[in-house]
């Protein structure tokens, strides 16, 4: 009897038809980025836990998968008996940023002053599995490290936005905001400086409980005032806003390319993460209920293991995402696919079926070969759904490319 | 100061240039493979740890890197002091034929009767790290279950050597064997039945121990008879082989489509496997000292989470090996790649340079931004080595792609 078999828990398999579909489109926003000069590297998936668990992955940090410590090391540490901390050194990435800043210090000597990274690769974080969210998924990040001035942000954007438009997600936009726009907004509404890590907390949730609930929770973190200034701060929100100047030369040439309206200023942006320090972004669909990908600048991260400061921005599409909004379409204009029926398995029969499937493959066509079942029918059906369009049969007479009947599958 | 920043003991990060090379090959034996209607599958890197020490991975489990469980579970496994066999329940795949096996159990509703797979990914495996052996590298596999003909044989053989011709390693060979001749040639040696696996141990160190070796410890491991018989066997094999029964069909269809010498019997073969049942496969390559790949028909092997034997036979290309044998000219076909040096970055010239990024993209170019730094030459020189083949500058007057003077990097 058959077992219960499955992939461990918030974990995918994926079917050849699935497969397709994400390598194409995971391929097509690669290229699109090739095109522009970024250069694909690749790092491990583990990293010594110390470095996942430094500080620098914020929340995700607690999400890391541990592995185990071997042999005589894990021994010791058994023996030792001082906790599960000293139990594990390596530990599965959660996202490519720290592997990034890693492998930059490692590798800087070898690398353009200015480097331009394309890294895509899964991802592990041990969330609790729920719709939607995996706990191994691909990230698709560009970077550019070594430039402070504003053409690495402009590059980013532009980029990004060419290669969600190869992937036929004309209709992404992008929210921006600047980290000192929202230092400067606190400093307004009279948050201390203690307290603008809790303060951006609370704005970030906006679409989630809306002004009222910003006014209040910010009201109860602070006092009276703050919660005052916030409400006239935010009833200014809803008419068009200027676009302020520290945003404005990405503004102009993304608009230069693509016209009005694929980015937003949008002053509530927070983003999460706390080492970010100038422009950040966050990609949005009209499809998707929440942000397709995001990123910014963060300007003091890479020095960390560096012992010197390099500006940095990085901008990230969140693939498993994207890949659900892109139509099934758009993966299937793969070349003809043929499936050649051989009469039987003879040593002749076989002869001329490598044969066809050479000069089929001449012709253009895939070929995959396939012995005649009792039911053709089923078998061409079968085939038909994993994408092959064509069949033809092999058997003592087919001694030539114009002895194959080739014809579509009904 | 900078610290001192490396990858994980064994694992490697991968510079810009090797990342390309290595993409552009595996992409290389991919497409050759779909040609042949194989279909690509992904399974998740981590499998249960159960699963990945059930038997069927040989020594291999015991390389198996182990995840730590997490949360309550993790306390309970920790306050239950019962060993380190509790703590973890996640582990790193070290092979891709266990997650296929468990895959295909998963998944065997959705799949063709005659399901044709390519499976490509990183494993990993917890060994000493010495030279050329890492504790992450790729696997590139094809497997075919369903069928119990040679059919199935035949095509893998066909597809691995179109898929080594098609990375420039036309001059691979492979090297093949029976487990039904091996058993055979026991019987004759006089092994008893339950010295067969010690035998075939001994007789797979033909090439390190040399004939002398084999008779030698054959004689220790059982007597003096079957020493002296495995010598005679032994000084037979120098002369041409005539191929058994069971490898002819095989033998005549590759002949057919390749000529003859890309097969050859090898009746000392024996594949460390337990698991394999038919036909095995060695790939040879005159330049490599070691194997480059692998494989055979494991029958028996998916019945035991499917509750039924079902017919399996694979070939894996050992990554790691096959693309240090590429010349690196391979990868060099890259699209005309061309930096593209902005005078400022005012407004005005960014929206230039888009503009004209964009021209050139129609042109066929694939373009990087770069500001204009105090020395021209040395960026140029940097980039050069990273594969960019023209440059341009674009300053006020570049308001048409005419204006462009695109050079040659020197």
């Amino acid at each position: 009897m058959a077992k219960d078999v499955h992939p461990p828990r918030g974990m995918r398999d994926f079917l050849p038809v699935e497969k397709l579909k994400r390598d194409i489109v995971l391929n097509t926003i690669r290229v699109t980025y090739m095109a522009h000069g970024f250069q694909e590297i690749e790092t491990p998936a583990l990293e010594d836990l110390e470095r996942l668990t430094s500080g620098q992955g914020g929340d995700n940090e607690k999400l890391a998968f541990r592995v185990m410590k071997r042999g005589a090391e894990l021994e010791a540490a058994l023996a030792a008996s001082d906790g599960e901390d000293n139990l594990a050194d390596l530990g599965l990435r959660y996202d490519l940023t720290v592997p990034l800043t890693r492998y930059y210090a490692t590798n800087r000597a070898k690398l353009p002053k200015v480097f331009k990274a394309i890294q895509t690769g899964p991802v592990w974080r041990a969330e609790r599995p729920q719709k939607g969210r995996y706990r191994q998924f691909v990230q698709c990040d560009i970077d550019i490290i070594g430039d402070a001035s504003h053409l690495a942000e402009i590059d980013l954007l532009i980029s990004s936005l060419e290669a969600l438009e190869a992937i036929h997600l004309t209709d992404a936009t992008i929210r921006v905001n600047h980290r000192v726009l929202l230092a400067n907004l606190l400093d307004g509404l009279g948050v201390p400086e203690d307290g603008k890590p809790a303060a951006m907390i609370i704005i970030d949730k906006l679409d989630k409980i809306f002004a009222e609930g910003v006014v209040k929770e910010l009201g109860e973190k602070f006092d009276a005032k703050v919660a005052e200034t916030a409400a006239g701060w935010l009833a200014t929100l809803k008419s068009d806003l200027e676009t302020p100047a520290e945003l404005q030369e990405s503004f102009a040439a993304v608009e230069s390319r693509f016209g009005k309206g694929r980015l937003r200023f949008d002053p509530t942006l927070v983003r999460g993460m706390g080492y970010y320090t100038g422009t950040i972004f966050e990609i949005e669909h009209p499809e998707s209920g929440s942000s397709i990908g995001g990123g910014g600048r963060y300007d003091g991260m890479i020095g960390r293991w560096l012992g010197e400061d390099v500006p940095a921005v990085g901008i990230s599409i969140g693939f498993e995402r994207a890949v659900d909004l892109v139509p099934d379409t758009f993966a299937s204009a793969a070349p003809m696919r043929l499936v050649l029926v051989l009469d039987d398995t003879t040593q002749q029969t076989v002869a001329l079926a490598l044969a066809r499937q050479k000069d089929l493959f001449e012709h253009g066509y895939g070929v995959r070969l396939e012995q005649r079942p009792k039911k053709l029918n089923l078998l061409l059906e079968s085939l038909a759904e994993q994408g092959f369009t064509h069949f033809a049969t092999v058997g003592v007479n087919s001694n030539s490319f114009e002895s194959l009947d080739i014809k579509p599958i009904a």
